[in-house]
């Protein structure tokens, strides 16, 4: 999948860190570039510090066509995201007039305080994501986009920003799974169907269900022929144990 | 807390990246190294290829004092961490005769193949991870603990780590939330209860659920007393805006 754009995750919470929160910010984000064709190659979480933030974005958006930050946009003193990509990208943070009038007009003089202003100042160059959910000031600029925390409004900006991202070709997954299947037994039948067909990534999965424990063959690429022929030889390979192939994934 | 060994997690797995599988072993992880009083610094998702996967094993390991991997152990092609880590530390990546001999045993002579060989191949000068439900063979080298992917088989190898990890001060946490409450209105007030206890991390998380909306405080530390001193005030200042402050994180 060589021509698709590539991507990169950064997530800015301590509360991830600290154990308080599941992360589930990633899995949205990841099957979403998957669909429109990017590849994601890395995700990082870290800290609410600023050091920290600077320099994970400038790692990344050298290293990645496009890097999808999450968190720190609100309007208390731990949301610092804003001010630390304007520092990484070394542009002054300052006041958007746009955004300074439409928080305005949305929340009523009196309640614009000045920690409610401070949403209002984006890095010189930014353009704001619109999201149909809150105020939250999320934005791009050059190939980072900065998106809030809370899934529901990093979900709604996302889908602001698909309207705008290039397409790549999508990669697509196919599951097939065997009950009672060892890893072991199909490991080396699996190593040669990835050998034969290289152009799609083959993974073995064991799972542990109440339902039952065995192994899922999953196989995603961009190549749909390649995908269909290394999906069915992998069920060749489950039924050889003696075992009936179910397509897709295991179930919960 | 500067005196509390620092911590990276490494997740190995292109399942992560391709949206296919929900991580839930960061916040296992993080959760218990806070109890164990180590600060988990950072955390990176990398995929299934050795050349980034031995890159984030050395960055991070020059860089924390202790770093968990997750992911990559099994039997399959795909399974390529345990090279992987030989490679980064620069030692031969050998077949280590207790473990062999222990999954010889296990598994009979005849089930013992080639692609289950491999995992009885650890770097030299590893030392075994002892779990309790599987055969999966983590080990310790250095300061990096390579433990499985799937959650159970993890946990039982972290379970075995716990025993001869240094111990930290416990990083306490103390939670306060009100319903109906704005972030923008609290934002000043609780800017001041973090400088005034710089010793503790306050964080500010809004929440939206069915059962109502509003803005937990969340506030976390080895130092007991400012960690009680900070989550009153922040007590206070809910109370101060005409909500019912509730200690403890919002109901799910």
């Amino acid at each position: 999948m060589p021509s698709n754009p590539t991507a990169a995750i950064l997530i800015i919470g301590n509360e991830i860190l600290s154990g308080r929160t599941q992360d589930v910010n990633t899995k949205f984000i990841a099957g979403r570039l998957a669909a429109l064709g990017h590849r994601l190659e890395e995700v990082r979480v870290v800290p609410d510090v600023a050091e920290r933030i600077i320099r994970a974005v400038n790692e990344l958006r050298a290293a990645y066509d496009n890097v999808f930050t999450t968190g720190g946009i609100g309007p208390t003193h731990d949301d610092i995201t804003s001010e630390c990509i304007a520092a990484a990208f070394g542009v002054p943070w300052e006041k958007h007039q746009e955004s300074w009038d439409a928080l305005e007009r949305h929340l009523g003089r009196e309640q614009f305080n000045e920690a409610r202003q401070r949403m209002a100042m984006l890095p010189r160059g930014a353009v704001p994501i619109p999201n149909s959910v809150s105020i939250a000031p999320g934005f791009s600029i050059g190939n980072v986009h900065v998106m809030a925390g809370v899934p529901r409004i990093m979900q709604a900006m996302f889908a602001g920003l698909e309207t705008v991202l290039a397409r790549g070709t999508p990669i697509a997954m196919r599951a097939v799974h065997g009950l009672r299947v060892k890893e072991g037994s199909i490991a080396a039948g699996l190593s040669a169907i990835q050998a034969r067909y290289p152009q799609v990534d083959v993974g073995s999965y064991p799972f542990y269900r109440e339902s039952g424990s065995g192994v899922a063959v999953v196989v995603k690429g961009t190549d749909v022929e390649a995908l269909e022929a290394a999906i069915g030889e992998a069920e060749s390979l489950i039924a050889a144990e003696g075992i009936t192939p179910v397509r897709g994934e295991p179930p919960v």
